[in-house]
């Protein structure tokens, strides 16, 4: 079987049987590896993204390292407008930091548009992924539309997204102009990720968990509809996930997608009865569970397995990306853990 | 009537009926205040919580601008570790910083133990705000015990609380140990500000919505039944809060409490149906809408009212504290609109 679209993380994905519980880790390539760390060490985040051999590279070692059953493109939520020339960078310990923050309808117009050539570098990362990941799927990756709001308004770190929710509220008018583009950005970076070859994909809302279920559905909901449809034609599952979304669960469900990523406060099983019928879930062990001792982790690990049988599918995760403390060899096992659990048992 | 426990904010909390609905505002003595700032201008965020002086004019200084139906005490979670004398301190923009964070069984025997002598300048406060309020209520504030274990064992800001829960799985020995001396702590001061006059109390687990359901139970839910029995026999009604608590109110309402605040997440009419029938709710407008315009927040404040109309009883708050750049003018106009919506509309 050398076909990913054949893998148990795909099929799990689409709720098909399995041969074990696939298993991947968000943030899986990032500052748990030392050899991220070292390819790293020089170069600027937002310019690894860019780099199709350094993204290549990346995107393997937790493949390498760890066995895992899918990569995922490394990237950045913010990558895609800053390759299409916004005036944004990643500031180390800070996060993403905007030179002239959206506020107005000026702002919204002075957004760069989708050029797919400003992107071309990421098809020729995911084709090179692809080549030499055989029949392990990759996941495309892209940011909501309201996380990447979120990024554009505060111009800088934010705890309480003080005024992307003002704008969001105050400015309609400039809430569905910045929303509806943010969409078509977020949509055609899946699908130019799917056209070179991924067959999976993620759609991150980092920040939705912060919003009231109204707040969500009136006006974000619609955005993330949008995105999902982009590639909606093109026969891969789709993933949805974001942290503290346990009272937006069921709606973020419904914005077209074939499984759902649940953080670690929501047992898996709880998520059941709140998603769609026939999705699937990831997640969702607690990502600090890895400095538990092993036994405690061990036993934490097979409960949310059993949790995620209620599911018709269940892809084992985090339930948030692993911490940079965290110790890779703790991955390594915990991946051999999951997939020596029987399906039956 | 100048008694406060027949207020209607006690009386709410207890699920009795009210003229009008009550309503208060965490952090509401603070930041948003051009009074606040002045008096604490030159003194230090600690200090200024030991100076009875202070801590009167301060916990008064929301009563009189903005005509809500309780004062709480000005004071810090780790305000009674500090007076016990625990080598804490509050960093601007930072946050609670140990200096000797608790990591081991000597951590915590080096803990001080409760002296009520230490203590004396809270009763003092207590007393002098008393008798100024008249019929007016005073709310009593502790930290609860895992968010008090979580400053001590981090030892400075922390936003997955990895150390905690890393002790929490690992040295269960130690993290009893401590926990019970927390619970110890935070109940008597309580008990404190209830015997020197507050009418209510609330106990803030600042960071309890970061744990799985199971681990709250398991190694939390236990302390904050201590910390809460303290004033069980005194005749007050208690308030439990915590933000991203949605998937443990359930759990948080089991603790001894009369009333259960609810973050802005968790629409209160759902709270209801998660938390001991007969408990009253708090909350829970998102703090963000007062930099809405005046149309939305108060549409979004007559939908509050009317959610908690199905408890039996009701206090409109935020849905977590004031932040800082609120305009004062507009939490004013706020309690206007609460307390003018008819009870029987």
């Amino acid at each position: 079987m050398t076909d990913p679209a054949q893998s148990d993380l795909v099929r799990a994905a689409r709720g098909e049987p399995v041969d074990r519980t696939p298993v991947w880790f968000m943030r899986q390539a990032g500052r748990s590896l030392p050899e991220y760390r070292e390819v790293r060490a020089e170069v600027a985040m937002l310019d690894a993204c860019m780099r199709p051999d350094l993204v290549i590279e990346i995107t393997l070692q937790p493949v390498r390292r760890h066995g895992v059953d899918a990569a995922i493109l490394f990237s950045d939520i913010v990558l895609p407008l800053k390759a299409l020339g916004a005036g944004l960078d990643i500031v180390p310990g800070v996060g993403p930091v905007i030179a002239d923050p959206v506020r107005d309808m000026a702002g919204v117009e002075r957004l760069p548009g989708f050029e797919p050539e400003a992107l071309g570098f990421v098809g020729e990362a995911v084709r090179g992924i692809v080549a030499d990941l055989g029949a392990t799927p990759l996941i495309g990756f892209a940011g909501a539309p309201y996380t990447l709001a979120s990024y554009l308004i505060e111009g800088g770190p934010s705890k309480d997204h003080a005024k992307t929710k003002a704008l969001m509220w105050g400015a309609p008018d400039v809430w569905r102009a910045l929303m509806s583009r943010l969409a078509d950005i977020s949509g055609r970076f899946l699908r130019v990720q799917v056209e070179a070859g991924a067959s999976v994909v993620q759609l991150f809302d980092s920040w939705a968990g912060g919003l009231s279920p109204g707040d969500y559905r009136a006006h974000v909901l619609p955005y993330s509809k949008v995105a999902l449809a982009a590639v909606a034609d093109l026969d891969v599952p789709r993933i949805h996930f974001g942290v503290a979304t346990g009272e937006i669960l069921a709606d973020m469900s419904t914005a077209g997608v074939e499984a759902m990523g649940v953080d670690w406060r929501v047992p898996l099983d709880e998520a059941v009865t709140r998603i769609g019928s026939g999705q699937a879930v990831q997640g969702n062990l607690d990502p600090t569970l890895v400095f538990a001792p092993w036994d405690v982790l061990a036993a934490r690990a097979r409960e949310v397995v059993a949790a995620g049988r209620v599911a018709p599918g269940h892809i084992f995760n985090l339930g948030h990306g692993v911490l940079p403390d965290t110790d890779p060899d703790v991955l390594t096992r915990l991946v051999e853990l999951v997939h020596e659990i029987p399906l039956d048992d």
